[in-house]
């Protein structure tokens, strides 16, 4: 039964990753092309990730940010400027060579990222303090040349917004990274109701050229992390590599510090694997594209239909509410919209009409219950926030379920078999150790948290004094 | 003094291109890249944008359609599947050949526009009429290898947006491309201030592939026509190539019939030539960044700068409002603003608060109001709105003042020396005439416009009968 009712989904336990792909091909998120690791993105995908791109883009105007957009391609000679930069991205990158009929001379990067164009610009537009601080965002498409690709989570090419600041001092860069790592994390909580683990990379995970990484780092259902967001501090790496100096107000020159930070399509992979079930998604309210999906009852009955669209209508004013006025039949319409994760269905049919009620059903956890239609523009919205913190309570007891310590590699290996997710367990912090326990379990360091805690005093690894506690785990 | 009041920019009857570059410089709106034939957009040139695809992308959805995203690339075997389409094409686009260490097997365009794309995708998702019609949009950047390039109007890479719809019947398809050529008809000239002449493409100018192509056609403040907007009907053509077919209600295969429609960042140059002056960009205020521009005079005095902010608080409920409280003069400022075209100067300093009143200064008339404080709630979007109007009553006169009409070659060529602008000249049809004109006097069909008048009843060119009016004009 449950196979006819999801439509030939595979069962989450049974297999992840198939029923990953199942869900974003079945729930319409998005379709294969004949580009090469490349995705479409269809209407229901793309609806998603333009109401998180509102949330998020209201947050970053809210932190005084503006919007820009930087060229697609970079010469070569541009990307490589700063050394640590060009050494990480040069090998995953698209090249174009040829330009109409012509040959290019100087061959042309595919971005893979911008920091080297708003480096090159920043150049040309900061010359005093009174410039300063410039905070640029943009909402941009980028290109990597990944080897082995999955939709959402690795894609030759995907949508972000990258944000590239300079500052005139190194403190105001450090603000500005951890403000807009924050921006990140609260997008997730509030908005896509997953907790994140804030923290620092690990200068073997950190991003190419930047001083420090930052991270907002996710667990999915079946245990292996994702990072969801990242923020970088640049110091004045870039600068220097650019000249990008002011004049402070002694006269003298200084070179400005600079930050990015940047949150991609990436993130949809996330909400999937966070809070899917074996009926398909599971879209948090706030961000779902149809908060309300109606299914008339007897729609051919006369009258039905009438005030099926007039309730919606009304109810237009509390939520984003969607009608299935097709032909098809009411028991099809629910699975379709299990599967899509609409937070809610609303079912009213002539006997409900006659009664002056209708049924809701929630989708996270299949509850269905009976209310009056004068009492929906309070009971929908009411229901909605219900669903939005029960989402994250269930994501947040998750993690917590799936997050263990170890105190030796012995510990580690057998918590990381027993109950995959994160590890917590201390690091000596020489990259050695951190090698180690990458090649030995396939597990890599996913940040060391703000929020420490001292759950030993020796390194798992090589049992030396360690003072940092680092959440390890497998990841995507 | 003119010179230093507009920070030397160019005038625009001494040289109008070295003018436009000027302003777009000058007011921010672009900044030049390392970059061969792209440019950046600044924040203010991309909040302008902005607001343009807000206007549109509301008007796209309430029509039905839904956005998507499609790939960056497009494998060459796919861009020759329909053959006009490449021959169009193919001389213009940018190749991807190598992706990190490997060289490609299959050379990648860098999408020019992605028509082909959606096609792929609608053989893959159309199968039955109820899948039709299939209305989808996107937001994207294209590129095209241009030989000569200028900020907005032609660009390497530039931002649109591309429609892209497949219907039952020929009909349906046709009722669709004259609906969007409307949408855009309705954005430039309730929200642009710009008169359009709307109409159809002659067979030489018309869109590789299409079967039809209809524009909307602007004139800016030199002469020169702008094509600002362009629908297409493709017929079967994709369809066919493509071998997209659904099954009827009779369940008979037949194939689709398919639109695309496209807006792109060009439409900002000509906001720019058709409403800026002297004194630089003159920006209608339904789309302005800000509409309101405070200028606090006097700042230093005591209560100046608190009075200010609360007033821009107040205000902000009823418009877009910024302020300056630099250090800068107000003379200073009051350039700026100017250049930067904001459609109204707030002046307020110590006697006006004494006072209860402040100084309205109109950027479009110069004019200087002094109102009541109490009265701006009403007074500023009653200003916004004569200016709204103003602007585009006044780009309409301009339009009509250029317009001409000429009746053989000789006159054709003295209207067109006289007052440069549109001509409104009758043709046979036949494209050796449409060749001859461009020729000798660099001059281009417009189009065949929907408001057809009989101003003769011979060929401006070759004498023969002629039936068809079009519009010729000298073209960005
Ligand atoms: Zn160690
Ligand atoms: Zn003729």
């Amino acid at each position: 039964m449950a196979k006819e009712f999801v439509k030939d989904v595979t069962s989450m336990d049974e297999d992840f990753a198939q029923w990953y792909t199942d869900v974003v091909l079945k729930a319409e998120l998005v379709d294969y092309s004949s580009v090469r690791g490349s995705m479409i993105i269809r209407p229901y995908g793309y609806a998603l990730w333009e109401n998180i791109q509102k949330a998020l883009d209201g947050e970053i105007k809210r932190t005084g940010h503006e919007n820009v957009y930087m060229p697609l391609f970079i010469p070569e000679s541009l990307l490589q400027k700063e050394k640590d930069h060009v050494e990480g991205f040069a090998p995953e990158v698209a090249w174009v060579t040829q330009g109409g009929d012509e040959k290019l001379a100087e061959r042309l990067v595919v971005r893979p990222t911008s920091e080297v164009l708003f480096a090159e610009h920043y150049k040309n537009i900061i010359h005093s303090y009174r410039d300063l601080p410039k905070l640029y965002n943009q909402w941009a498409n980028v290109v990597r040349w990944e080897k082995t690709t999955r939709p959402f989570l690795r894609t030759t090419e995907f949508l972000w917004q990258e944000g590239h600041t300079a500052h005139a001092t190194d403190e105001d860069a450090m603000e500005e990274t951890l403000r807009m790592l924050n921006v990140y994390a609260y997008i997730c909580e509030e908005f896509l109701a997953i907790p994140v683990v804030k923290g620092q990379k690990t200068e073997k995970e950190k991003f190419s050229g930047a001083k420090a990484t930052f991270t907002i780092e996710t667990l999915m259902h079946d245990g292996k992390a994702l990072q969801s967001g990242t923020s970088h501090h640049f110091g004045d790496g870039f600068a220097r590599a650019f000249g990008i100096q002011y004049s402070d107000k002694n006269g003298e020159l200084q070179y400005v510090h600079q930050t990015s930070w940047g949150f991609t399509t990436r993130i949809i992979g996330a909400i999937i694997m966070v809070h899917g079930d074996d009926r398909g998604l599971v879209i948090p309210p706030r961000i779902a594209p149809t908060q309300v999906m109606m299914v008339p009852i007897a729609q051919h009955k006369e009258g039905v239909l009438d005030y099926a669209y007039d309730l919606k209508e009304r109810l237009s004013s509390v939520a984003r509410v969607g009608i299935d006025a097709s032909d098809k039949k009411p028991g099809w319409k629910f699975n379709e919209y299990e599967m899509k994760g609409v937070p809610l269905r609303l079912e009213v049919g002539p006997k409900d009409i006659e009664n002056g009620q209708v049924i809701l059903a929630r989708r996270d956890t299949g509850e269905k219950v009976t209310v009056p239609v004068d009492e929906l523009e309070t009971r929908i919205p009411e229901l909605l926030e219900e669903i939005q913190s029960n989402l994250f309570n269930k994501a947040l007891n998750h993690r917590e379920e799936k997050t263990s310590v170890a105190r030796n590699l012995e510990e580690f290996g057998e918590k990381l078999e027993s109950n995959p997710g994160f590890i917590k367990a201390m690091w000596c912090e020489d990259q050695a150790c951190e090698d180690k326990i990458k090649e030995e379990f396939s597990a890599t360091s996913r940040c060391i948290p703000f929020e420490q805690e001292k759950v030993g005093d020796t390194c798992i690894c090589c049992g030396k004094p360690a003072e940092k506690m680092v959440y390890w785990a497998k990841a995507y």
